[in-house]
């Protein structure tokens, strides 16, 4: 590598709601030097997730925020430059988590070397990574969706709610996808879903009562919001709803205004015999083998498209980042870094 | 039975609200008279409970409404006073759904016949019958307590509750119990709970932080109201929360005024991974042979208490029900009818 510095993007400032640009700095840094066991990766793609926006409040939750001047995480796509650990040799491709920045060490034990020739090495922060097993642990554990049933996702054209989709599809339920613009409907019937809905229609509602007919068994929650309210008349008895992500609520602030909802969810919640979980993929981890056997053999029979969504430098990052708590990325975000 | 005529409790009016005498009306009518394989039944006990009031509205739930002029609903206990099936005889104590009557016919397989040398007839109403199996199939089900984890409930002295935390106890966990008034509260501590409070002490959610210490496992959700606000901030990481009753709503109607509690809630559905599923008990219907295994046993070996609360007279059933949706029994709630 010939540049002599290390670039990265830290938290400048804690963000109220939408975060901007001036909550985040570039910086440069020296290139560290890797101690023993560790290697030093030249990151070459950086995943930009919802989630970061979680650890951009001072807020417990399951993870700790991401300190005020410290480099944003999240996780990256490098190769070796120098390595301190027999496993591993210059050139190596490797996932890590090693955040928004060009040059970080890491522990060999935190690595998972990449095989460029078995898939392209950006899959591992998408489909054939974090988004995919999300989608595959999720659904399968909590949703566990019948033949038959009908399954509804929104942001569905996202690395998440396209993979829900799918492996719905190759459980035989019917998959309903919610998605923002024409655009992306189109692209949902392309990958296979049943019915495709534009949530920002006027009548989506009505649209979404009519695409589940015999109503909803697994509605996947990974937006929270408005669609909610549109998805919780049509939850049929036992509906499962396994709850991974509300991008709809990360930018909101308490309190809500009324009416309080939550006491006509909960009588539901009693006569529906709804189950509502919260989950975090690496509650699931000991299922990620038999995520990694089938998520690529379906990839590899066409059973399973993924559509990603490349930016070019890490510059760009903030801005990419801001744009698709907006929903304006159109499949898995990825950060070009080098 | 010398009585000419069968006396029976009749829905007037459809309540809004708390019910009031004038929502029943007692009636009389011909003994009716059992046809093919059925009995006649002279009830001798009539169990009241809270999912009676939520029959008398006039909703889509997961049971259908008691229609205007029709007998209230109920499980009552039965002499088998005429049969035309070989399986009874005159003087068979039986369970059957008979409702707020004197007499009724129904069909031989719809009984359960009952031996009153085993165990109270009264019991297959109660620890015995279905509170006892809401209890038992609930916390085991979706609760699954583990030795040292930590059960709440409340309602604690009734039948459901009183089971929740003797069972739980019986599984390891630490029981706390929510009731309310000092005598419930001192009969917990009788029941072997290991913590007891009064909901309506001032200081009712400082007790409850203080009574569990490292938070709380299992919330066995059977009340709604104002517990659950004192509950919530003190579920741990994979909470369970079983909802079998929501008591406190079922006197009231929507919209509740905000602010709006359910994007918090959600919130931590998914940061701490809770799983929020409602169920009734026929749904574990299949568990139905170990719960009277395991709670015949318990009761035999002293294990599992139970109080009952007998009113003497159908007449005062219509008070003593509206006294329940008030607290005001203390015991499983039984109306003796003959």
């Amino acid at each position: 590598m010939t540049e002599a510095q290390s670039r990265r993007i830290v938290l400048a400032a804690r963000p109220t709601g939408l975060p901007k640009p001036s909550d985040f700095r570039l910086e440069e840094a020296p290139i560290p030097t890797p101690g023993p066991d560790q290697v030093l990766i030249g990151v070459r793609y950086l995943s930009l997730d919802h989630y970061m926006r979680g650890r951009m409040n001072d807020a417990k939750s399951y993870a700790k925020p991401v300190g005020i001047g410290d480099v944003m995480e999240g996780g990256t796509i490098g190769v070796v430059l120098r390595s301190n650990h027999g496993d591993y040799r210059e050139g190596d491709w490797v996932l890590s988590h090693s955040g928004w920045q060009s040059h970080a060490v890491a522990a060999a034990e935190t690595l998972r070397k990449l095989d460029p020739a078995a898939a392209p090495v950006t899959t591992a922060l998408g489909i054939l990574g974090m988004p995919g097993f999300t989608a595959y642990s999720g659904l399968l554990t909590i949703g566990d969706p019948k033949p038959g049933e009908t399954v509804a996702v929104a942001a569905a054209t996202g690395p998440v709610g396209s993979a829900v989709g799918q492996i719905a599809k190759l459980k035989g339920a019917r998959a309903v996808g919610i998605a923002g613009g024409p655009a992306k409907v189109a692209y949902l019937k392309e990958l296979g879903f049943d019915a495709a809905l534009d949530h920002a229609a006027p009548d989506f509602a009505d649209q979404l009562a009519k695409a589940c007919p015999k109503g909803i068994d697994v509605y996947f929650e990974n937006v929270g919001g408005a669609v909610w309210d549109s998805v919780f008349p049509l939850l049929n008895d036992f509906a499962r709803i396994p709850v991974c992500g509300l991008i709809a609520h990360y930018n909101e602030s308490a309190p809500f205004p009324g009416p309080d909802r939550f006491p006509l969810v909960m009588r539901q919640v009693l006569s529906k015999r709804f189950r509502i979980q919260g989950f975090i993929q690496y509650d699931f981890a000991e299922q990620r083998p038999a995520f990694y056997r089938d998520m690529a053999e379906w990839i590899r029979a066409g059973k399973v498209k993924y559509r990603e969504d490349i930016v070019d430098g890490l510059g760009n990052a903030p801005e990419a980042f801001i744009g698709m708590l907006q929903g304006k990325n159109f499949g898995k975000l990825i950060v070009k870094v080098a």
